[in-house]
C-alpha cells in the first residue's frame, strides 16, 4: 500500500488544464483568481509565487493585491470590491493578517462561489448540509487520498484537529462520503485509545514526533497533514521511522497531502465556474 | 444518575417568560414566531396547537400561515414575504411538505437571524464555525441534558444518526463545547463496538428496540432522541427494559429528549432577538 502523490497531483493538473482551457472558450477570457495579502512575510509570499505558478500552467490568471502593512484598514473594502468585481472569479485571503483581524472574519466578505478556500460559515454550511461547492484545500486532499486509498465507505476515521479548516469540515465531508468519523480535540480523554480504534487516523495537530507507535495498529493507516519546521527540517506530526514499522501506512511529509493542497483550489475554482455556468464536467 | 426533564423544561420555560417580557417593553410588542405549513396532516396541527400553547405561557405571539394543497407553488414567495416582514421575529416550516418540497430547500430563504429550527445551511455553517445562533431543537436538548448530566469535557459522544437535524450539527455543537464526537450512518462498520467504547451513546435511527444491550457497558449513558410508534406506544429507539439494566442511565421516551425541542425553539427566538436588540441575557 503506497499513493503515489506526485503522480495524483499531476492527474489532477491535467484534468484543471483541459477543464479551465473549456472554461476559458466560453468565458471568452481566462478564469481569474485574485490572492489578498497585508505585509506578508517571506514564507507567505514563497507560498504566493508557487500557486501563481500552478495557475500559469493550468490556465488561469493570477492576481495579487498586496496591501502595506499601514493600509491594513483597507482591508475588507479591498474584499467587498473582489467580492462584487464580476472580473474576478475567485478569492484568497492569505495568512497571516495583522494582530486585530481574524481571516474568518474577513473573509465572511466572500461570496461562496467566490470562496475557493472554503474557509466561510456559508462554504462550511453547504458542506455540512450535503451541498458542497467550496472544499478547504487540506480537507480536501485528505479525501482525495482517503478515495485513492479504497479505504471501504463505513470504515472509522479518527481526526485529531477540530479546526474550521481541516477537522470540521473533514468531518462533514467524510460523513458525506459514508464514513464513519471521530473528531478529537485537546480535551480528548484516552486519545491513543480512540486513535487505535480507528482504521484511518488522520492528524494535523502541528507537533513534530507527537504521534507516535501508541496511537497505532498493524492495520491502522496514518494520514499525516501538518507541518512542522523541527530540526531546520520540514516535518509532519508522525514519528516516521518508528510508526511506518507498526502501522500499514504512514503518509509522508513532505511529499503527501501537502502535495495536493494547492492544485485542489483550483478544482475548487474549476468546479464552481462550471456550476455557475452550468457547464458539465 | 437520573434527569428531571420536566423540572428542566419548567426552569427554561420561567427562564423564557422573564426574557420575553424584558424583550416586549424594549420591542414595544410581543416577540412574534410563525408557522408556515402546506395542508398538514392532523400530526402537524397538534404539534403546532403545542407550541402555540407554550407561546402564549412565556408572552410570544403565534402565528400561522397555513397553505391549502392547491396553494403549495406560492409556499416560497410567502416564506421570503415572512423573511422581509420587520414584524416577523422567527420562521418555522413544518413538516411534512407535499411532494416535491424540500423543507430544507425552502427554508434558504429563512435569514439566520429568524431560522428558530436551525435548519438551513446557513445557521449550520454559523455553527460548524463555532459561532452558534440557532440550533436545531433535538440537538440542542440533547447538549442541554449532556450538561445537566455533568458529562466531563472531553468524554467521547457516539451518535447513530447523520441527519441535517440532529447527527450533523449535534456533531458540531458537542466539538464547540470540547467533547469528543463520532458521527456513525447506516454504513459504519462495527456498530456495536463503536457505541460501547462511547461514554455517552445518542441514538435517533427511528426504529424500537434497535439499540439493544450490545451497544452499551456499564458505563453507558445512552440519550435516546427517537420517536417511534410501535404496538400503538410511543417509544424510543432503545431496548428500554433491557438496557437500563446494563447502562448507567437511558433517557426515557417519551418524557425525555422530546420535552425540552419545543421550549429550545422558543430559547432560539429570545437568544436571536438579545443579539440582534443587544441586550444582554
Amino acid at each position: 500500500m503506497d499513493l503515489d502523490f506526485k503522480s495524483i497531483s499531476a492527474e489532477i493538473t491535467s484534468e484543471l488544464t483541459a477543464g479551465f482551457s473549456d472554461l476559458s472558450r466560453s468565458l471568452n477570457r481566462a478564469p481569474v483568481l485574485c490572492a489578498v495579502a497585508v505585509d506578508p512575510p517571506a514564507d507567505t509570499l514563497t507560498y504566493m509565487r508557487s500557486k501563481r505558478r500552478i495557475a500559469k500552467n493550468i490556465g488561469v490568471e493570477f492576481r495579487e493585491v498586496v496591501l502595506a502593512k499601514e493600509e491594513a484598514s483597507k482591508l475588507e473594502n479591498k474584499v467587498i470590491e473582489l467580492a462584487n468585481d464580476n472580473g474576478i472569479d475567485g478569492i484568497i485571503i492569505e495568512s497571516p493578517l495583522p494582530a486585530g483581524f481574524k481571516i474568518g472574519e474577513v473573509a465572511e466578505q466572500i461570496p461562496p462561489e467566490k470562496d475557493v478556500d472554503g474557509v466561510t460559515s456559508r462554504s462550511q454550511g453547504l458542506i455540512a448540509v450535503n451541498r458542497e461547492l467550496m472544499l478547504p484545500a487540506t480537507a480536501y486532499a485528505i479525501t482525495v487520498a482517503i478515495e485513492k486509498l479504497s479505504v471501504p465507505k463505513g470504515s472509522h476515521v479518527v481526526v485529531i484537529n477540530r479546526s474550521t479548516i481541516i477537522g470540521r469540515p473533514l468531518a462533514m465531508m467524510l460523513t458525506n462520503r459514508d464514513y464513519t468519523v471521530t473528531i478529537c480535540n485537546s480535551k480528548t480523554l484516552n486519545l491513543r485509545a480512540i486513535a487505535r480504534s480507528g482504521n484511518v487516523i488522520v492528524t494535523a495537530v502541528g507537533k513534530a514526533g507527537f504521534l507516535n507507535a501508541d496511537f497505532v495498529n498493524s492495520d491502522s493507516i496514518v494520514i499525516d497533514a501538518a507541518i512542522n519546521f523541527a530540526n531546520g527540517k520540514l516535518m509532519g506530526d508522525t514519528d516516521y521511522d518508528n510508526v511506518r514499522n507498526v502501522a500499514r501506512y504512514v503518509t509522508p511529509v513532505p511529499g503527501g497531502i501537502g502535495q495536493l493542497t494547492p492544485v485542489l483550489i483550483y478544482r475548487n475554482l474549476l468546479k464552481s465556474l462550471q456550476k455557475t455556468h452550468e457547464i458539465k464536467a
